[in-house]
């Protein structure tokens, strides 16, 4: 037998205490502090906060929403997978509409990416729900788009898409016109870990 | 419209460019580097290669295996969504064993975490197998131990667990035991998205 730690809840805790040991919380409120504990520990990098910007209510309006029956409508199947069903308050819908028969027609009629083109089918659920972009930049613009369209806001939007095109400038197109109440990470990093852990975080706040 | 790239092949093609022309890639064998680029690209990280350690067969090993119909084993549910199945070259079984019914008494009488405990039911699947461990490094420790058993080596193994808590202990001891070709992400960094991107690489050579 190896030695290590065998005991979740333990691993847990030991985990939490190292990252709020190391990172650099300070001027977070508190709930957006535990949304960044729960990002950091989901992708091991504790200078994580230096690149988050957020509306100071997006994690209560986020909370809110679900207590109320919202669904999350994210980019990829990968998130719409990881958000812990239990933590949802209300067993709230998790929707992605990648994977939907009519996306690759939507896609090549509107010129655009299918992981933009299947927010086309978002329109009526987005007023009120929270949404979880974590892997296409394209997702983000389009969602700018969307609003800017008049369709109705979502509650709350964590955009962490993640990369080398786009991604950057999504999170700070989304930043400046803050349409809604947000979350991003800035820069290239991102992706899907760190949007289902925003989302779990946001779900209820136990952290175990 | 805001003004973005919408042209999901130039998107992929520019990112893959940008990637190349910063990361250090250079001392890779061409098929490493084929899936560094590729973690890379879902991580935002140009500086990943520095963390890699990896048996110079890994790839081949990992692709002659897939080609001969072997199963991906792995860790989390988030890794088997996101394995893309066309890529796939013998339409692979991607088993993730943690949501199996038996796993929360097989944890309780191994005094060990879900995710580790999970792996008990890989003894018959794992000779042969590709392996991808991206979330939890009690699963890593626990694979460790059942080779150490006996249990037949896999074709090939990813490990990027995550975290701060074993994380990087884990990684260390996979390389240093070497008990099949392998590659890590040394350190805390690692997770779901490094290892679908790793699987996807290893899996075809198409970079789109």
């Amino acid at each position: 037998m190896i030695d290590y730690l065998r005991d979740g809840s333990e691993i847990y805790r030991r985990s939490f205490a190292t990252i709020r040991a190391e990172a650099e919380l300070d001027g977070l409120p508190p709930d957006v502090e535990r949304v960044a504990v729960r990002m950091i520990h989901a992708c091991g990098m504790v200078d994580l906060p230096g690149d988050l910007e957020y509306s100071a209510d997006v994690v209560a309006s986020g909370h809110r929403a679900l207590a109320g029956g919202a669904p999350v409508l994210t980019d990829a199947k990968m998130i719409a997978g990881g958000v812990t069903r239990k933590r949802l308050p209300t067993d709230n819908e998790v929707l992605c509409t990648l994977a939907d028969a009519s996306v690759p027609e939507l896609a090549e009629r509107t010129a655009n990416t299918r992981s933009a083109a299947a927010l086309e089918l978002w329109r009526e659920r987005l007023p009120g729900a929270v949404v979880a972009i974590g892997n296409a930049p394209t997702a983000l613009f389009r969602l700018l788009e969307l609003l800017d369209e008049g369709v109705g806001a979502p509650a709350a939007i964590i955009g962490t898409p993640v990369g080398f095109v786009g991604a950057a400038e999504s999170k700070v197109e989304l930043a400046r016109r803050a349409p809604a109440p947000y979350l991003v990470v800035h820069g290239r990093r991102g992706g899907s870990a760190m949007a289902v852990a925003a989302i779990n975080a946001i779900a209820t706040e136990a952290e175990l």
